[in-house]
């Protein structure tokens, strides 16, 4: 299986996703400044991934001292502002750090990096039983999904493909829908490509095709994974998930949220209070360096929040929630 | 203004869409087969002005004689199956030519084909002038749309930017937002060009914020053109159209569809009945000749049909029509 990073004492290589699938280059990462930059520059992505790198840019920093590694700290979370994972998993390495002696900071840090990394990939598992029950046996579903919320996103088997790949392996799984999630094309260039290596029969579309294939009756539920679920249950996830939300509803179409625990961000009421990124809109004047309107003024916020009216479930490695209005 | 060909006798140049707005390359067409070609290959697009295309493309091979007429009326028919202008422009200078005499055939078809222009060139202004009268005065609106149905979808203003371009002239456009529209990209490469062309404010967002964008309260209305507009009022139009339609509707927020009467196809009952193009997967696979995806399946429906039940009005040359359900 395809992993977004590697491990060895003092250096983090991380695989560029923003050349995939046509180049598999490494970014060497020695300093916690790189993997930040790593993580603002998309290489690599996806709420829970980014979580474990910054874990491990801390273990990187450990060598040069407690100032340097609450240096580290600060630089690691402003990275990107939407995710929670990226500072639930700061904190809670710095935490293990400030109770760990001198000494032992550098392999203190390097083992709860580690240990992050298998419980996500524990979560992953967890995730694809529970979501995986939510689809009644001897049936075939076709399901939809946005964006990467697969193998590269998380460093396990995947939040929301999790399910998806497990539905496949029970027989449950007619087709996977493929938004290519513009701007980025996340969707076409990672999940299409994560599907097709795991022979799931897989179909791309345009974003805009989504609700047409809902019209059409070819949905039978949409799965998304999630960058920030408040406590209200409203969740922040990709750009163009807020509107398959409603759509799905429009049409009676479950909308699953998989996500892990270190997602939910008790200390953010709900989602009006989460802070939306906004990235440069070159992203959208051009498209992999090509120009398409170099001049026009473009809005290119990277997600949107789905109310939790709109969530049918959220899939956890605790069991299914089902949010209540 | 910008226009989508010219004619002089003997020949139709049309400006070739597919490379703009890097590259103003015009096609030359001497025979229908041409034209046929480049309707079918969207170098010329937009349901009015490939009505306009084909008129000239008749009269192109009108001097062959009236069996080469016929074989050039079905070759441009079925250049394209989702627009009914192009059959209609057909059809209506078939007719026309069955009572001209023969020495009359060149100049009869030249004629017919400039009077179907210079009707949409009429038309476009009407719609601007009843499809503003839709919005108040003295107040100011952000308008979405989606593909382009301007200058080169219809030989004149526009239909859905033809509204648009006047609300601007009026003080009544606070900006309009642009859909890019894959996969083609109509939308960033023809509609940014031509509203910023014209001075209008204009945003250029992916098709997956128009919905959040909706949700945030910063649509008051869509606006869009048509490729068909069955007899019930359901309206065929580029793909996105229809999540567009519900979204609007779940939002509030009142869907238009500006289209001349040349669009209306009174023989199909219904939205259920007309033919939807499949294009080529490769147009998702591949963006401007860059792969992205490039062995995956694709599905590529190039329209979808919105219900007239999510109409709030039609804006037509003759007047508005409100869809009755």
């Amino acid at each position: 299986m395809i992993r977004p990073f590697e491990y060895t004492h003092g250096e983090l290589r991380i695989l560029d996703q923003r050349r995939l699938p046509f180049e598999e280059s490494w970014l060497r990462c020695t300093r916690a400044a790189d993997v930040a930059q790593a993580i603002k520059t998309l290489a690599v992505r996806g709420a829970p991934a980014i979580g474990i790198a910054a874990a491990f840019g801390l273990a990187l920093e450990a060598a040069r001292g407690r100032a340097a590694l609450e240096e580290a700290s600060e630089i690691l979370v402003g990275a990107r502002p939407t995710a929670v994972n990226l500072s639930w998993a700061v904190e809670r390495c710095m935490a293990v750090a400030r109770e760990a002696p001198d000494e032992c900071l550098v392999e203190t840090l390097e083992s709860e990096a580690r240990a992050i990394w298998d419980e996500e990939i524990a979560a992953n598992e967890s995730m694809a039983e529970h979501g995986s029950k939510l689809f009644l046996p001897g049936r075939s579903y076709c399901v939809l999904t946005h964006c990467n919320a697969g193998a590269l996103a998380t460093g396990g088997i995947g939040t929301a493909l999790g399910v998806i790949k497990r539905l496949f392996e029970q027989g449950k799984l007619e087709r996977a829908y493929v938004d290519e999630t513009r701007p980025l094309l996340q969707g076409a260039r990672i999940t299409a490509y994560e599907l097709k290596q795991a022979c799931v029969p897989c179909t791309l579309v345009t974003d805009s095709m989504a609700g047409w294939l809902m019209g059409q009756g070819r949905v039978d539920a949409v799965i998304v994974g999630a960058d920030r679920i408040a406590a209200n249950h409203d969740t922040a996830n990709k750009i163009g998930s807020y509107s398959l939300a409603v759509l799905a509803h429009a049409h009676g179409i479950p909308f699953y949220v998989a996500a892990p625990l270190s997602t939910f961000d008790k200390d953010t009421p709900c989602g009006a209070m989460i802070t939306i990124e906004e990235r440069d809109p070159g992203e959208i004047r051009f498209i992999g360096g090509m120009p398409v309107a170099p001049e026009v003024d473009a809005f290119n916020p990277a997600f949107d929040v789905v109310p939790s009216r709109l969530i049918t479930a959220i899939i956890t490695e605790a069991g299914i929630i089902r949010p209540r209005w």
